[in-house]
C-alpha cells in the first residue's frame, strides 16, 4: 500500500466546493474518479481542508493509498490528461504513510483578491470580488496589521459555526497593490468558516468608512454582527498549505 | 446629432471576436443590440480595429452616432446595466462629432500574456498561453528588443494578408515576469494581421531554443515561414489606443 499526496490547483468557479457531496459536483469527486480511471479501484482522497463553492485553490493538498503499481510521480501526467481544465495536479509524489493533509497541516496561506475599480471586471469577474468604493489604503494596511496575533476570531466566523475552540493564531497578513488588483495574503495556524472573507469584508468595510470601529475591538466583541460583510467567494485562494512547524522555514 | 465614445473592456473567450459577422456572435453587435435597448434606434460601432476571437480588451475604443437626448457620460453606467458581465464599458463621454475611433488611433499597446509553467494552469486558461517548456528570459529580451523599430513586418503576418503596405514602427516592447506570468506589452503605430501573435511565439521559440536564427534576419527575410508560430488568441489583450501624435505623452 502506497500514500501518494497531491498539490492541486483548480478554478472553483464550476464546483459546489472541494467537499464530496450526495448530489452536487464536487472537486473531489472529480479527481477521485480521475484516480479510480488510472487504478481501476475505488479512491478515497483526504483534502487539507474544505474550500466553499465557488473558491479556488492554488496549492490544495490531498492524499490517497493506493496499492496499484504505479510510480507516485506519475499520477501528476496520468490526472492531467483525464481531469476536466479548470483542475490541474501540480505535483504528485509518494509519502510516509502515515503523512495527513489536514491533521499534519502546520499553517495555510489563503489568497484574496480584490478588483477596485468603479466599473466591473469583464476579465477578472470570475477570479476577484469587485470593491466599486474609494478605499483607504492605510487604513486598510494598519487595520490588517492589527489582525495578526493569537485571538478568538469569534467576531470573524459564521454565526453556524459550532466549533468550540475559536481561538488562531495569524502569522502575517501581507498586501500588495497591483494595478486595480489589491491582493491580501493570509498566513496562519488554522482558520475559521468563512474567517478569510469576513475579515476581507470587515477590511473593505473600515478602508471605505463603513466602520469606524478599530478592528481589536471588535475582535474583544466576539461578535459577528459587529464585523464587516462577507466578501465574495470568487476572490479567495487556498494559496499554499504548510507541513513544518515554522511557516517561515518552508 | 451626438458621436459618442466608448472605451471596452471584454472578455473574448464567448465571442467570434470584436467584428459583427452574419451568423456569429461579435462583441460588436451585443454592444450595438444594448444602445439600441437605449436610443431605440438602431446604431453601427465603429472600432478601432478588430480583434480575432478569443482576443480580450482592456482598452478597446469604439463610436457611434445618435440624435438620443442623453449626456455621453450616462452611456456607461446605462450600458453596464444591459450588457453581459463579459463586457464592460470603462468610460463614456461624447466627443468631436468628426472623431473617427480608427482613422485616428496613433499608436496602441498589446498586452500578451505567457504562463510558463511545466503544468498548465487552471485558474489563468482562458487568459494566457500555456508554455511548458523552460525559457531563456535573457534571449527572449534581447531579441524583442531587436524587433523595436520601423520594418517591413512580413515575416510577421499570416500569408493571408492580401495589404501591400507591410511596413509597420513598435515604439516599445516591455517585458515583464510576474512569478510564472511573462506580460509582453507591445507599442507601436499599427499591427498586421496576427502580427502580435506571431512575434509572441517567434520569441517564445526563440527563447526555448528552436528557432536559432537572428531575429533581423526573420524580419530581413520577408518570409513567414522563417518565423515562429502563431501564440494562442487567449493569451492576446487590446490594452489601449492613443490617439495624440507621441503614445508616450498620453
Amino acid at each position: 500500500m502506497k500514500n501518494i499526496k497531491l498539490i492541486i490547483e483548480y478554478n472553483g468557479k464550476n464546483y459546489r466546493g472541494w467537499q464530496k457531496q450526495p448530489t452536487e459536483n464536487s472537486v473531489q469527486e472529480v479527481i477521485e474518479e480521475g484516480i479510480k480511471k488510472i487504478t481501476q479501484k475505488e479512491v478515497k482522497l483526504n483534502g487539507s481542508g474544505r474550500t466553499d463553492s465557488g473558491v479556488h485553490a492554488l496549492g490544495q493538498v490531498a492524499t490517497f493509498y493506493t496499492d496499484a503499481n504505479i510510480e507516485g510521480y506519475k499520477f501528476k501526467n496520468a490526472l492531467n490528461s483525464i481531469l476536466p481544465s479548470d483542475i490541474v495536479i501540480k505535483e504528485s509524489e509518494e509519502i510516509d504513510i502515515s503523512f495527513h493533509a489536514r491533521y499534519h497541516a502546520k499553517a495555510k496561506t489563503y489568497k484574496y483578491i480584490i478588483y477596485n475599480n468603479n466599473t466591473r471586471s469583464a476579465i477578472h469577474r470570475d477570479f476577484s470580488y469587485h470593491v466599486p468604493y474609494e478605499l483607504d489604503i492605510d487604513k486598510l494596511t494598519i487595520s490588517a496589521n492589527r489582525l495578526i496575533g493569537t485571538y478568538d476570531f469569534t467576531s470573524f466566523t459564521s454565526k453556524k459555526n459550532s466549533k468550540k475552540n475559536k481561538v488562531r493564531t495569524i502569522h502575517d497578513i501581507d498586501i500588495v497593490i497591483k494595478g486595480k488588483l489589491i491582493e491580501i495574503r493570509y498566513t496562519g495556524n488554522g482558520f475559521l468558516y468563512n474567517m478569510v472573507r469576513i475579515m476581507t469584508g470587515t477590511l473593505v468595510d473600515i478602508a471605505r468608512g463603513k466602520i469606524k470601529e478599530d478592528i481589536l475591538d471588535i475582535i474583544k466583541a466576539k461578535d459577528r454582527d459587529r464585523a464587516g460583510i462577507t466578501a465574495a467567494a470568487q476572490g479567495l485562494y487556498l494559496e499554499k498549505v504548510y507541513y513544518k512547524d515554522n511557516w517561515k522555514n518552508i
